[in-house]
């Protein structure tokens, strides 16, 4: 099992719509969600910084990213949700972080 | 169970300190988080910018909280780690995050 911890800013105009997509998200984005191996996922905001933490327990991540970036739905989920992404040094969206420590 | 988001920020001049602290984390700090009924805990950093993220699974967590402030090893882990941090807008120390989405 693999953990991922992200971090990504916003547009702060678009916080709001932000956690509305989220409150409403879509049962095929979480269930192509699932199928990817994606399991434990969480997103957390303080003002305009998001947090995302979720853990992969397939065997082929970047095959998985993949099958997720190819599903239409999934496509059309970030037709709405990436225009909420402000570009910045952090990234222009979610951006992998380096686990510098762990304590199961 | 209660899954936390904290977000921090370190100063420019200590981020090596911190990783390595982490690094090479007491044994008693560990036992404690444990014994205060914290799982699976995780820091990431990038650049100045950490993450934690850990799961609450006791049924009083000020109380566990101040447990942990009282043990005399974890405060001396403290006066180590303590230091490394920049006050800023996100706040002085590890500041919770809100959670606005959980997919299991």
């Amino acid at each position: 099992m693999r953990r991922f911890g992200q971090a990504a800013l916003l547009k702060p105009d678009m916080i709001a719509e932000y956690d509305t997509l989220h409150a409403m998200v879509w049962l095929k984005v979480l269930d192509m969600i699932t199928a990817c191996n994606i399991r434990n996922y969480s997103i957390f905001r303080q003002g305009d910084l998001l947090f995302a933490y979720f853990e992969y327990n397939g065997d082929d991540y970047e095959g998985d990213m993949q099958k997720m970036a190819d599903d239409p739905v999934t496509q059309e989920w970030w037709k709405r949700t990436k225009p909420c992404f402000a570009g910045h040094a952090i990234g222009e969206y979610y951006t992998d972080m380096q686990e510098i420590f762990h304590h199961e």
